[in-house]
């Protein structure tokens, strides 16, 4: 067991990410105290439920009273609203973070408004599934995997490597980046995959020619792996269209040219166009698996999990 | 164990889909008889060395002669030239089917090359992973999966009969279809899925802005997802692109249609129309699973397969 680390953590939001940080924070120790926020009376009374924190609030401006580690973990677009909220009610040399997705959105909604007495230290844990809400956090969700601060300039050093010894302390490793690569990096990374994969399933979805039924009984041919990041949670989806704007419509318009690239090969039979890209394709997944970063079993193992859904 | 449903059993082809039928053939005993066959020398030594079968051959036409059943796991281009191969070796009376994963094209290239004392019954069967050769095959592959076959018409009850027992002794399920209709249904839940997988993967991989490095390093938070199907063999799915060029050109165009009315909406911010097609494809993913088709876990269930690669 790790030792404490804060003294209280104030988590704002509660879903998938601030449940996640709760069940780690308190299997591990790291805080004598955790308060728990978020806007819903319905999550809140969920959240007590599961015993998630020690206090539970409706007010974000109460919970973040006396903390000196506050995580905020709501859609992006709702980033500027907390931050007016909980400003004036922060405690000297508090350290405020977040979680969300895009990183240059989130500084311009929150940045201004938070007093010079904190340490503001924008954060993107690199983790998550395609369930949501608190239910859906678990123990270890970021163990092993990546975590980003963007910092600001002239952000008080010490109080990064703290924030980062919390963040390793649950698994992670962290990088640091500027907030305008985190948000092209996560664009291409991240956000078209999701953006694509919503894509996919709408177009299925809206087809004459093919029913619906006959989609989901043979949609272990392929489909099926687009449905898991089609089946994320849409607010907060929608939101990282909304705030990461640019960068996805650059690589949307990059995706888009080279589809069109391809749909002229096919229709004009240049198979050597296609072979080059097919083989290119197979040598990026043998480095992610190579840096650990997917399993190296057919299917993604799903052959072993259910019987009834090998293939 | 079944009983024997074949005398002697020649699998033309002993990559992933053919080594899997000689796996199971012999595990459940099939037939008192497999024999082997694939043009490279190479391929075939390592089907022996596997011992998928009895007898062993470079030459389809000694392989189908003598046989009930003969089955063609080739990339679905190099049928036609199969089929004039074998065509006058064939004995009376034998059931000549393939695993071809487009139908019209596999009819055109190989019906007419038939001999009237065969059955020939095109087939499809809805398994494999993003592994080739024979040594990716493996028993249980067709287990609880479609098996879709489109046969011509005046074919023989009794022979399609026989060959839908083959595959229910295999684990699977089988449908009968027209080849057009077929062809349009795998168009949308494999074959464009395939391509916006290979596509997306291709694009990554040409940024200036974003090192691969870093594409490899944060591919967890979505783009990996896509790469498994980018690992597909690159001779199969360039002669599906080549072999159902009308329905993929279809399907592409329709995707392309519904990607630019989603660019549009993130472009004018209208977050309404995100969050309705978010929403509406979380419900797919959902009977998907009440299909039995996906595995009900988050993240594919890879969080309990490896330490390294959770989330």
């Amino acid at each position: 067991m790790a030792s404490i680390q804060f003294d209280r953590i104030a988590l704002i939001g509660i879903g998938l990410i601030g449940s996640s940080i709760a069940r780690d924070v308190r299997a591990l120790g790291l805080a004598r105290e955790i308060v728990v926020s978020t806007r819903s009376v319905d999550t809140l009374r969920r959240a007590e439920e599961l015993q998630l924190g020690d206090r539970y609030t409706t007010s974000a401006a109460e919970a973040v009273a006396g903390a000196d580690l506050v995580i905020v973990s709501v859609p992006v677009g709702a980033s500027e609203a907390v931050a007016i909220q909980i400003a004036s009610h922060l405690a000297p040399g508090a350290i405020v973070t977040d979680v969300g997705s895009t990183k240059a959105s989130v500084i311009a909604q929150m940045a201004p408004h938070m007093p010079d007495h904190v340490h503001f230290i924008p954060g993107h844990p690199l983790a998550g599934t395609e369930k949501s809400g608190p239910d859906a956090g678990f123990v270890g969700l970021f163990n092993g995997r990546w975590c980003i601060f963007t910092p600001l300039e002239n952000t008080d050093q010490q109080a990064i490597d703290r924030l980062k010894r919390f963040w390793e302390a649950l698994g992670s490793r962290v990088d640091e980046m500027d907030p305008l690569h985190h948000d092209k990096v996560l664009a291409i990374v991240s956000h078209l995959p999701h953006i694509i994969a919503y894509n996919i399933v709408g177009t299925a979805d809206d087809l004459e020619a093919v029913t619906e039924s006959e989609v989901i009984k043979y949609s272990a041919s392929g489909f099926r792996d687009f449905t898991r990041l089609a089946a994320s949670d849409p607010t907060m989806w929608r939101d990282v269209c909304l705030h990461n704007k640019d960068a996805i419509l650059e690589m949307l318009a990059r995706f888009s040219e080279d589809l069109a690239y391809l749909q002229r090969a096919i229709r004009w039979g240049e198979g050597d166009k296609l072979f080059e890209l097919f083989t290119r394709t197979r040598t990026i997944r043998r480095s992610i698996i190579d840096a650990g970063q997917d399993v190296d079993v057919p299917d993604f193992g799903r052959h072993g999990l259910d019987g009834k859904t090998n293939g």
